[in-house]
């Protein structure tokens, strides 16, 4: 794969043989880099920017109430993910819909009026494609996204459309007050398993030293074709499908402006070793 | 010291004696909180961002070139730090205008084509005060900033004026490539410690997660009252002045868009370690 070829511009296809795994190979991976003359996905919007409110770092620390609503993260993105005021469900944004996952395992459109206090969001414009025509884990796309990107050290939206032989997720159920920490409250989600579906994986890859600010590396949601089923993705198998990838040039990340502790209680080792458990682990 | 004064608004007047050194006690501390219907400082602009180019993660791996001129920084704030093309001398903009500081000891204003691998500017509008009317050193001015705001976890813009009984800076010196790592850069430098001089220090506070995406803690620039000396500040004794806290509520980070390394050959512990040496050692 010739990473010169993005960002300069022009489309190739090449095949890239993965050596690391014993799936995922042979794979037809097809570069696209659509940047001169691109055309943004919303008329009038030029916005490369990733758009966050408030940090990983207070939200592990549980504070699950933010002031900002959807209606203003939708100003600022067509895709991405979130979660809701006291922590109940998930968000994922798919094609400018914003939809809300809850804990039951039902799934709607998110209220304009419904509060935040996490949520990541961009104009999704796509920059790389990855065909994908073998089966490939987690690890094995993982793979390949880090192996595709110009660099680790930028922040790009990854979106995964496929046939999934499995996807595991897990989806926040509202807390009460007084708030425990994240990695308590994921203890007691429940995780679902869904086979053979067809779906979406919408999400984020941020470098190692963006942990704290937001997830290092993969923050990614799942919402099933029929968008009734979904959820944060703890795991997945892709049998076939597309990767993705939109690199953002800017990150904005607006600090929380409500009540907020004092002293988040935990050092920062301690904070990034919380993420990991509560992001990526059952 | 009562934090629920700020950001609540108002004006209040307070005496905090620090019993944590023998030097910095009984300081008349005003906590001047000028929130609702704040004046922006600039006719127009209600940002209360920090603009920044590229990180720390990336100048510290020896990315020294950037594609931002200075008039695009310009737009985003009249107040903050930063550095220029080759690693070419330090930035300390303060009230609007932008001073270049040269390894020579010289200082000029900055040309805006000039380009830069690395800033951080806001628009500084005063949120609370601290009057110091006893002898502190750095420690006690960071242990007081530190007591006084209203989180950790939060972005703030530092500015102290007053008279310094020490200054102590660095300036970087212009790098040929190809261009070292960063820690390499600054063991070459010359220090230079200024004595009994009046002048202004500016800069940032920033949380302890945010080290790689800029620098954790305070990373602070000097400027004497002729604008004639100054560098990146190591060590100070302020005499008496007054510290200004501008708390920003949004960071955003433009992404460097030219040649980037694909890895910057070290891993973000070595990167935290690489940081705190360049910047706050001699």
């Amino acid at each position: 794969m010739d990473d010169r070829l993005w960002p300069g511009g022009g489309i190739i296809a090449a095949v890239a043989r993965s050596d690391s795994t014993d799936t995922c190979w042979d794979l037809a991976v097809s570069l696209a880099a659509h940047h001169a003359g691109g055309r943004p996905i919303r008329p009038g919007s030029v916005s490369r920017d990733i758009f966050q409110v408030s940090t990983m770092r207070d939200l592990v620390a549980g504070c699950y109430d933010g002031d900002t609503p959807y209606a203003e993260i939708m100003r600022h993105g067509d895709f991405g993910v979130g979660t809701f005021n006291a922590l109940d469900g998930e968000m994922a944004a798919i094609d400018g819909r914003y939809y809300r996952l809850h804990s039951d395992g039902s799934v709607g459109d998110v209220d304009p009026s419904d509060l935040t206090p996490f949520a990541a969001v961009t104009f999704f414009r796509a920059d790389a494609e990855i065909d994908i025509e073998a089966p490939c884990s987690r690890a094995d796309v993982f793979t390949l996204v880090d192996a595709t990107v110009p660099s680790t050290s930028l922040f790009y939206a990854v979106r995964v459309d496929g046939l999934f032989g499995a996807v595991t997720t897990r989806t926040a159920a509202r807390q009460t007050k007084p708030y425990p920490r994240l990695v308590e409250t994921t203890r007691s989600q429940v995780e679902r398993t869904f086979r053979n579906v067809r779906g979406t994986i919408v999400g984020f890859r941020a470098p190692q030293y963006a942990q704290g600010t937001t997830v290092a590396g993969y923050h990614l949601h799942f919402l099933d074709d029929s968008r009734t089923i979904g959820g944060h993705v703890l795991d997945f198998e892709l049998e076939s499908g597309r990767v993705t990838l939109d690199r953002d040039t800017d990150l904005h990340v607006q600090m929380p402006t409500g009540a907020q502790p004092r002293d988040a209680g935990a050092d920062d080792a301690d904070i990034a070793a919380e993420i990991e458990r509560s992001e990526n682990s059952g």
